[in-house]
């Protein structure tokens, strides 16, 4: 009954730039213009802008510079429609109105696969606009303008969009790398503390499991980020940002396979973000995983007491919690929904039914296991606790 | 204030396989099963089916052996879900409802990425439910069992997934390859006439522009292709699929250029569709397309008249006609919205500016150009308006 098969095969080959500047819209500076010029086309460009509204507020002369820029670079870019302003945070993936909404826009202002869709904001507009652009005409160039720690050095700079259904994260969405990256350190200056703190922790997350002279690094300028030092942050997200191109562009892009090694201290992040009802930051999240998992490291033998203190005085000094009352919800129940533990399953569930977590040997290795021992679990949770209690009498009795 | 840049490369492999088959779910046939099987993974994967009510009420046996099939092979398959019917055709793809219906389904089931979607159809429902597998969780694994001419060998085969729109065809879409394509010729046997001749264009059409030796086979068996001979479908349609899928293997696979060679007769055929309410079939839009462009390129000095001549008798020996209203409305007016010649500008704005038209130097070989003369073109619809008349004075003088 079986005539006979065709094997297909083929090789997509993806490239975009990830710039660092400074003042991208200021008159003097030719790298929007330049970018979009170099895209092997003629005459004027179409771009369409959807802004975050929190950067709108904190940069309120963006929109003139914005037309400026535009005016003073007719040749090559033309401003369609009106800039868009919408709601950015994690809010701005539960509409799906808004997605339409935009996608009317681009049918309305005739945005083709040779015109350009650029979102300035943090790391939800960015996978909510890159979702839009990813699926408008089956892919319209998007131009991602990051503008927090986290977007800039790690969210907003790969190749995932999303958005969420059915209440569920990023339930929908497809890998779509974007035409180019557009970090502005400029956009950081005006973060408040919490945000200008969370995306520290991707930097944390991939120097302990990749890179000890990284974590050095972040080790002897925690003061001054935590005192947002500009110089010190602008490394830390260049050497982020490497890391983790280099970690999609060496592995599987596309997560063809199921392993996903760069997400230490995820799994427990991924729980704590919902639990918190988002009240706690994804780099918050991340920075109590990673002490979670750092913990647990050391309880199954295998980090050091010594480099287990060292990641914890980093995580503090930066000004992270070591402890959440989240931690705690049903700690002991792993069947319950709401436990830490629970999470543990969603995550198997998540990953396709085997379950990978990374865990630290040492500060610069990380190790995978497949398997986590729930009593330990919470034993690294009880040891949390404590640490924060201790630090809590300690600063009270300052 | 250009700080430094990083240059993101990557390649991304795809691969999927295509099987020729006959009776895919008669329990002695083991290939469903194995496709299965073969994917690395252990156990049970939960299969998600959508059929094409057309399709099912054709084959009133398909949902019990399917059932059936799945029973006996309970070790590797579990079929998730009732299997949802719905109605195929191009009307599928107009219907955000369904679209969320079925995404409901994948997330009521719990289909993952290590999961199958599998669709049972024509090619507008594959393109429907293949773009709600490609955005669910990033894309979950879909199959594809094509049930027409056209969808076998050339729309259900390739990379692209797509819904309508705002009144635009495949205005959402994206490219996402699908894990297998399993053609299961059984199901051409209660195609009525004009879905059984329409696919057959697209094989005209690829032999015509790359393989003379294909075009001489068609033009051989034209007769027997228009009584319905199952072992000559069979070989056109394996030999059409081949050169699809080797033309996107071998050229731009996600369409990231904007030149698209295949697309012989096709800037008409896409203007036709519409203006017919799309009455008038793809493949046959294609037939009248090519008809009317290989008449254009002996106008214009490129095929000669016996050549012309051939392709002709060939596409009316199959039973198509060379002239349809729609071609002559508004013929003269290329301003007017309604005229095939605004086409022409709709196929240059669809290919992003510049036009890229495909002609013929001779039978086997095609060769691209930018300008079209309009009153050329006029002078094509003519010949064929002309040629059909003749044609129909001659069947009623009989």
């Amino acid at each position: 009954m079986h005539i006979s098969s065709i094997h297909q095969k083929f090789q997509v080959p993806f490239s975009y730039i990830v710039h660092f500047t400074e003042g991208l819209f200021d008159p003097a500076n030719p790298l929007f213009r330049d970018v979009i010029a170099g895209d092997g086309g003629e005459g004027q460009r179409k771009v369409f802008f959807v802004i975050d509204s929190g950067v709108q507020e904190a940069h309120p002369n963006l929109q003139t510079d914005l037309k400026n820029y535009f005016l003073n670079h007719a040749n090559v870019l033309a401003l369609n429609g009106d800039l868009t302003v919408v709601p950015g945070g994690e809010q701005c993936k539960n509409q799906p109105e808004l997605v339409q909404q935009l996608l009317e826009a681009v049918n309305n202002f005739g945005i083709d696969r040779h015109s350009y869709m650029v979102a300035i904001g943090g790391g939800a507009l960015l996978d909510m606009v890159g979702y839009v652009a990813s699926i408008a005409h089956r892919g319209i160039r998007h131009i991602r303008i990051p503008t927090t720690v986290l977007s800039q050095n790690d969210s907003g700079i790969g190749v995932k969009n999303s958005v969420n259904a059915f209440g569920k994260k990023n339930f929908l969405g497809n890998f779509a790398p974007p035409y180019a990256v557009l970090n502005d350190f400029n956009f950081l200056t005006t973060l408040n503390d919490r945000d200008w703190r969370s995306g520290i922790s991707e930097a944390i997350k991939v120097s302990l499991i990749k890179d000890e002279t990284f974590f050095r690094f972040i080790q002897e300028n925690a003061v001054k980020l935590a005192q947002r030092d500009m110089p010190a942050m602008q490394y830390l997200i260049y050497r982020c940002a490497e890391m983790h191109l280099q970690h999609i562009a060496g592995g599987d892009p596309f997560e063809q396979g199921s392993s996903r090694p760069l997400d230490f201290g995820h799994w427990s992040a991924h729980k704590l973000e919902p639990l918190s009802n988002f009240e706690i930051r994804h780099g918050e999240a991340v920075s109590l995983g990673i002490a979670l998992d750092s913990v647990y490291s050391h309880l199954t033998g295998r980090l050091s007491a010594d480099e287990l203190t060292q990641i914890l005085t980093v995580i503090r000094t930066l000004g992270f919690d070591l402890f959440v009352p989240e931690l705690d919800r049903h700690l002991e129940d792993a069947s319950h929904p709401d436990s830490l533990l629970h999470g543990l399953q969603e995550f198997r569930e998540h990953l396709g039914g085997k379950l990978t977590i990374m865990l630290l040997e040492r500060i610069g290795k990380g190790v995978e296991v497949h398997t986590m021992d729930n009593n330990l679990v919470i034993a690294a949770v009880r040891h949390l606790q404590k640490l924060q209690e201790r630090s809590a009498a300690l600063s009270s009795a300052e």
